[in-house]
């Protein structure tokens, strides 16, 4: 058995093994394997969202953004794009919808990283770009209801077929919850035997057209809405939950028997595991110098929203010239015996082979 | 005699009173203005450069820049344009061709400002955006001959005319020195007796159609070409420039009579006046902190490729970030008694105003 090919550490099979890990797909996260590119570093990069852009994207993709330099205007949605244009040449890994919940540092010096979809890494280096951390749901606030998610309780819909014939109740005053309540009573395969809305006012935050058919279907009794807030709950003798308090603003505290409960009070970030990782942290931010942006763990460094240093300012453009430093404060770590220059874009032949363009002629 | 308007410091008429001065209209003065300017600080901007827009402009408009964060790929020129177009709002006013020669702090704590064209400011706050330094141009290194410089020896052509009948000799292989050549010869009122070109090598970096018509005017005798360089000069009676001596690629010496020499050998940036302003300088960069990217002198920022600290590295995104901080960092300069708190474009009614967009209503 020939054996002189084999990796002198033992690797798992499935772990990747690559320079740089960027946690968070937001605009620096982009940026970064920009920057770690024209270094001649590939990066992989994991984002608890469905699709890179981060807040940008999830939380204003259509409101305009002013302040990118030389970018008079531009969506949130758009500045994704832009950015996913300009990485295109660098061909980063995307490892979207997943959360890491391990970092860990081997004996060997790489950083071990694994993600809720058991994506695994080793890295010599890692780049904490999570804005202000994973966007997790809004929870709804009642005591004792916690113990219900996941059975009769949700904040996302995963399988619409568990709300079939179900007498379902959806909470929330914005598009998720006014389209799901359509969804549900137009539904042809999962109609639930019956669907309330509840708000805790008659207004709402979502498209006037969804509103409108809201209230259509309500006149053809083919759903309820009601205006209040959830107070309580009750179980019944199965410890099932099967009965919500919905008080009004008239101060009435209704009752309402359902089965399923669905909440949308929209997302809300979360640190998360990246408390527990050891990183030296300051009103929950990671703190990091201003030379390298590397947390207190030497290979590890944050850029964009979660870090802190003395006159930090959560700027997109704070994030996209922290991640550029980053970069080259990493690079020791990826090739501990190249000395590294600075190139410009704009002069060298080498970052134009980078990036996948001509280099023009002059004298 | 009511003086209650009075100023309480007597100004001289011709001071310009402010609250921000910018040195410099390269990329990062300009964007300099837009940073003051959402904290709603009015600026005025010195460039001695006759346009916007520093080396960007100067030295590579055509070439393509890449790592503007995104911007998968702009020229200079368009970087320089984006950068006016995201101004706009604010108003600044621009004083160019003119370099600062005085900067002094006064009494009461303003900063005098004067300029090569005898602008006067006085202002709370100063910042120097001046990148590589002013651009001055690459003098012809012959022992002695810098005394005619202005009399018979010149670096631009600010008065045609004075080139009129005269034995002219052009040296320079770029476009200004076969524009300058090409524009005397065929001049009908300011032809001089004869024009001479002279460069180091017979190949050009200039424009091929240029090139191809000095050719061809040679051709004609109506202009002569050498291939050399300026090694000697020669003096008359009176102490004029009456003869050049040209080593050529054979290594022989040729004397070449004349009565005004052109030398175009391009711009070079040069720190200049900002070296005798006593700020720290550390190899010839301005020494700052990264809080507020101040010099050692308070009230005075540096932001951009003029400036140094640890990790610096010049590239314009850096000095985009930098450019935020130390408005901030300025601010209370100018607005002692307010708290100056980060507004976001997209969110804030407030920079929407100063903006002059819309604010989109949400609920």
């Amino acid at each position: 058995m020939d054996l002189s090919n084999a990796s002198p550490v033992s690797v798992a099979a499935d772990i990747i093994e690559t320079d740089a890990v960027i946690i968070g797909a937001g605009p620096v996260g982009l940026f970064q394997v920009f920057e770690l590119g024209l270094l001649e570093i590939k990066a992989h990069v994991i984002d608890t969202l469905a699709h890179p852009g981060g807040q940008c994207v999830e939380l204003y993709p259509d409101k305009p953004i002013y302040d990118i330099p030389a970018v008079p205007v531009c969506t949130g949605q758009e500045l994704t794009d832009n950015l996913l244009k300009q990485i295109e040449p660098f061909g980063a890994t995307l490892h979207l919808g997943q959360e890491v919940t391990v970092l860990e540092r081997q004996a060997d010096g790489r950083f071990l990283v694994e993600t809720t979809k058991s994506t695994r890494l080793l890295t010599k280096t890692v780049f904490i770009a999570a804005g202000v951390g994973s966007f997790q749901p809004r929870t709804l606030k009642v005591d004792g209801l916690g113990k219900f998610e996941g059975s009769q309780l949700f904040y996302r819909v995963r399988n619409p077929a568990q709300f079939a014939n179900k007498n379902l109740v959806i909470v929330g005053g914005g598009d998720s919850a006014l389209d799901w309540a359509l969804h549900f009573v137009q539904s042809s395969e999962n109609k639930p035997e019956s669907v309330t809305l509840i708000h805790r006012r008659d207004g709402f935050r979502a498209a006037p057209a969804s509103v409108a058919q809201m209230h259509a279907l309500c006149e053809q009794h083919e759903m309820q809405f009601l205006v209040g807030q959830v107070s309580g709950y009750e179980e019944n003798a199965e410890g099932q939950l099967h009965m919500i308090k919905v008080t009004g603003n008239d101060g009435i505290t209704r009752r309402l028997p359902l089965d399923m409960l669905l909440v949308f009070f929209g997302l809300s970030p979360k640190l998360g595991p990246i408390a527990e990782w050891g990183l030296e942290i300051e009103r929950k931010q990671l703190v990091v110098d201003t030379a390298k942006f590397q947390t207190s763990i030497p290979g590890i460094f944050a850029v964009g929203d979660i870090n802190t240093y003395p006159g930090k300012k959560k700027l997109i453009l704070s994030g996209f010239h922290e991640a550029a430093l980053a970069a080259f404060g990493a690079a020791p770590f990826i090739f501990p015996e190249k000395k590294i220059h600075l190139q410009y874009t704009t002069t060298s032949p080498k970052l134009h082979k980078v990036l996948g363009v001509e280099t023009p002629v002059f004298d």
